[in-house]
């Protein structure tokens, strides 16, 4: 995902005639890779580059990866719930992803990626594009892409379509989060539509300004703001779009019967399967490898290597900060926090994973497990905000917080030209405040445009037809009375 | 698997003089890459081209993610089978992988691919090879491969090994299929005979005539019958084979007791464990990229993009569409269903996955998701047999469906030089009869070949050891009285 | 992980003027593939070489899927114990990859490869690096690394980083077999200690000697033992060392309560999701492939398929022996059983998988599976060790049979300049004896030293805060009082 506002920027600085050294390897790269589907044999050994071909394996194996992630996710959120809900949240887990793939794929990747012409690394070139761009005192800014609906005008390239794929598991990533806040209570048709929203309009949104050319991104280019906001492969795109959205979800819905009593005792409601809520945490661990290497769009930027090795020290730096905070503080290991601190590392990592060294990533991790820790008490003491399996802590706070340390952490050794702006990647530490102020400003937009979105979203469905199970249905069991079957019938 | 048959028959063409220049390409980068073992330095670093060493990774990586499917079908059937069955349904998945290993290695991958001489994308050449060849009218009609029983003739061969490995996976594919039609009433003695008849006969000949470059695989050169029988990935090789095989298997054993009552009344006999089937239908989805992605047996061919792409939209379509329309009719979102709509719209489109468009594919998918309802439905109601888990509606129906769909949508952009036929697949939608003619043949050939055998073989094992467990093993549980062991012993 | 060595001596072997052909390939590709990462635009496309590119990206992946393995261990160990202890268990597997990647940030990896100046098939050289050497009657003897603590020195250097993240899955699998030899019972503060101890000082010492150009790898050049210990993907360097870990742990730590009763009789304690256990061996199964392909460092190097064919066959003849053994003599085919032997085959080729035919491969996989019925069955009557999950005859026993089975079937046709000794690597039955002594020798240091360092480990803890949780606890399970939550509380 992450080059994908490169290559646009590349293409707006080619015109712009203030080509880079690194720009120009880009575009020789691509020019040479040239694939004339319609012209040469479709199935002839190496008619891209050798390099193109490695990278358009990668980008699809890392795609695979993310995809692999709805099924941690399902673990994790069925798990955390109890086993009278537990095919109705299995059932929005494995329901979303073919939403998101329709939705994506008729609207939303072209409001997305419908301005990004190219991807140079993946050996295309020549795709026709267009975004919607508001041009106000001298600066454009990019508000929505305008091409490619329905894949029709990319249908045979190949670039595009893994990149689709790659997008989808992204997007699939951002909507199944409020499936995990919102569990045990909404209404199936409510979810359907919601995935229908998130797909084919507020993600995309959000992914537009940042990924795909829009004005997030050129706040570099525009008001020398850093590299404008910059997300490597998703901190605030998808994860904090997911937490946010699913705040206002949980925030509309209301807490689950018996969470906040009268007399002001909060109920535990603990889910029925521990050991699969872990599995799924691993396997998380395990795709988000994917999620983070796969953004180079390149395997011949070696770079994968450390963004890996920081994705694996983030994870494990905010397990164990989850894990001895909560020991220390109550006597007893708490394995589920472990969990959500293993997340938080994972979700903060994500957008500076590529621009910060090894030890900053153990920082970041480690601020994110107790972040995870602090807010999960906070939203559920202080605010009263139900959130059966900590979604909104985990990828909304840490999301945030992973977007605001790449600004603080960058170290200046990647991000040449990234969004159009000469010189590497700097965070405040390593010298560019400006950039510090890019990130908190896509956090911010963030913020209140996603949430605003959404509350709205929620709002009107629940004046139509409603966001919420009927309270017998609640008590009786989802299963039983909104999917009718139940999980384990004759165990 | 795809290309097995296209290295067979540019060998062929090479002969008869008639050499596309695709197949120049081809024999070039074989040329250039052949790896001679015994001569230099085995552990030397690149002997083989860069492109043989991509695409070898790209099948082998492709291999582990079909050989991962296990697991998928292992929860999908486990989970939609009663708990006093469950270690034997899950043991029949766990089991079925080692026989198949055996069973290929021994003579299975000799009777398939021991006709095929070289892996052009792999870099492998001067294999001997030899194909049991009918002559008759002037044509040749291959009917079994020859060589390489137990890999003695290949053993360093990397090329020759890792094809080894990606075929073996497709067979389980195929051979645990017939596990979930027949769980709950198979005696394991029976079952571990079937495996060895699969993994060592069954599969491997219908596989060698599509895929090892026989007689289906010729109807293209000896009767224009567009480029012969084309499969890309399985949907007729693998599950029509499976599903086929089910329901051979299904009508010999009978249904369970409870199924099918005396006053005409159908018995529900739910699985024990919803979610677990899910997630089996996940990771299902997720290993399915390997197979038919990694079908190319390159990555240097970036046709990889298109297919992934293709396969996640018509498992997308399949999903929503058994989805919304029990939903419609029943007025609950049934959750199982659209796990068998999923599956259903992969199972199609993997066949044509490679020649169609991705609007073609969600066309595709949708039709599958209809048919799995409706075969589900029919098997049931009309023909009173037993499928505990959908498998014979699944994989046979949609399998049928997927090849003939090639011949319908296959749009003219793909295949040039397919099986020795020179120009580009196209179905009848497309201006090629001839080539809905020839999947046509294909899907009758599986009906009437693999059912007849199968049956065959099952009632001659219910003549000799017999098929299925006393009922009183039944009543009781096949894990306590066959298997020795229960599957949640003090929960 | 097999390379390092190698590296290192061709390093060695450089200086000392006796370069081979096949060195000079490998120093060739890496000056050409040199990363100045420093000095050109960090994120230009193809600033390494694609052979390098292509071989980061297959380390990654195989790492990643290394990785995966956790959750297989997870499950097999939590479906192999008492839904009393299911938390407790699932969270030692959790918590064990955490502990394990910082613990190897901190000191680890510097021990263990902090002597391993270069990756050649990464592209990486100019790293500084240091072994600490003894020097001993000429001889040089290499006994601990001493740079790269905290990724200090290489905190940008994408091979070392991906060498960090392939290395610690590797530890973290040795790292997590104890944890199932000594579940039910062990304190979680000890187990965090362990974890601690594991990964920063135990594992890397043998894994030094081994595979960071320590002594056991140097046997061959001091001592004309063949090429050295040599152990392709870790036999004796991770299985063994878990296994004989766990050896040491169990002892101990003492058998559960309830397993050897006052009249001799042996409780069976079962656990508590046989299914569960199933699906994590068919995931390891899956993880494997990258544990033993991805060792090759290199996709550049064509052996992988060979590797690959011969990791599947191992572990297919392991199951099958164990459960066609099992079945003959008690009657019924025993799922657990054949999970242990498919388990064993695969820890059995993990050493010799590069080495040996495939035929070979049948036979180690099938004497394993063979091997772990007997060992399972004598360390439980025999010698009265309580091993809940199989682990010490899993990966103890036959890890020292993989190391053994290397210095038997390797057929020379691989191997070349192993350990900077020139020639390919041959076992006791295709000439070299000497070959065979060398693995004798590394599978009894293995048995002495980490045994006896494990051993005093658990005695100081035992003598300090002790091991084992109190009686109470263990009856009631360790989830209510240990941890704190139930692993299933309101099903």
């Amino acid at each position: 995902m992450a080059r994908a506002k490169r290559a646009r920027w590349n293409d707006l600085t080619l015109r712009a005639a203030s080509v880079t050294a690194a720009a120009a390897t880009l575009l020789a790269t691509a020019a040479s890779a040239q694939v004339p589907l319609s012209a040469a044999p479709a199935d002839a050994h190496a008619p891209a580059s050798l390099t193109a071909s490695l990278n358009l394996a990668w980008v699809l194996v890392g795609g695979f990866l993310v995809m692999f992630m709805q099924v941690g996710f399902a673990m994790l959120e069925t798990g955390f719930t109890r086993s009278k809900n537990a095919v109705n949240t299995m059932a929005m887990n494995m329901v979303i992803y073919p939403i998101c793939i329709i939705g994506f794929w008729l609207t939303g990747y072209a409001l997305m990626m419908g301005g990004v012409a190219q991807w140079p690394s993946l050996g295309t070139t020549g795709i026709t594009s267009h975004e919607l761009t508001l041009n106000l005192g001298g600066h454009a800014f990019g508000l929505i892409g305008t091409r490619k609906f329905g894949l029709l005008s990319v249908s045979h390239d190949p670039a595009s379509l893994a990149m689709f794929l790659f997008a989808v598991v992204f997007m699939d990533t951002a909507a199944t989060i409020p499936t995990g806040a919102m569990a045990e209570r909404w209404k199936f048709s409510a979810f359907f539509l919601y995935g229908l929203f998130m797909s084919m309009f507020l993600y995309p949104l959000y992914g537009n300004w940042v990924w795909g050319g829009g004005w997030l991104a050129q706040m570099g280019v525009n008001f020398a703001l850093g590299h404008g906001h910059v997300d490597f492969a998703g901190s605030s795109v998808v994860h904090m779009t997911g937490g946010v959205t699913a705040l206002a979800g949980a925030m509309v819905l209301g807490p689950r019967i018996g969470k906040f009593r009268r007399d002001g005792a909060i109920g535990a409601l603990p889910g029925h399967n521990l050991p699969m809520a872990m599995i799924g945490t691993l396997i998380l661990a395990f795709g988000w490898f994917g999620f983070n290497a796969g953004s180079t769009l390149a395997a011949s930027d070696p770079r994968i290597g450390l963004i890996a090795a920081n994705t694996m020290l983030a994870s494990a730096a905010g397990a164990l900060a989850a894990l001895l905070y909560l020991w220390h503080r109550y006597g007893k290991p708490d394995g589920a926090m472990a969990c959500n601190g293993l997340l938080g590392g994972l979700v903060a990592i994500t957008a500076p994973c590529a621009f910060v060294t090894p030890q900053a990533a153990v920082v970041i991790g480690t601020t994110a497990g107790l972040l995870v820790v602090g807010a999960v008490l906070k939203l559920e003491r202080r605010f009263r905000i139900d959130d059966p399996v900590g979604a909104i802590a985990v990828h909304g706070v840490c999301g945030a917080w992973g977007a605001l340390a790449l600004g603080l952490f960058a170290d200046g050794s990647y991000g040449e030209g990234w969004n159009g702006v000469s010189g590497p990647v700097r965070g405040l530490l390593f010298g560019d405040a400006s950039q510090f102020v890019a990130q908190l400003i896509g956090v911010a937009v963030n913020l209140i445009v996603v949430f605003g979105l959404a509350l709205t979203f929620f709002v009107i469905v629940e004046r139509t037809i409603g966001n919420r199970v009927p309270a017998e249905v609640e008590w009786t069991g989802l299963d039983a009375l909104e999917m009718g079957s139940d999980a384990y019938p004759n165990v």
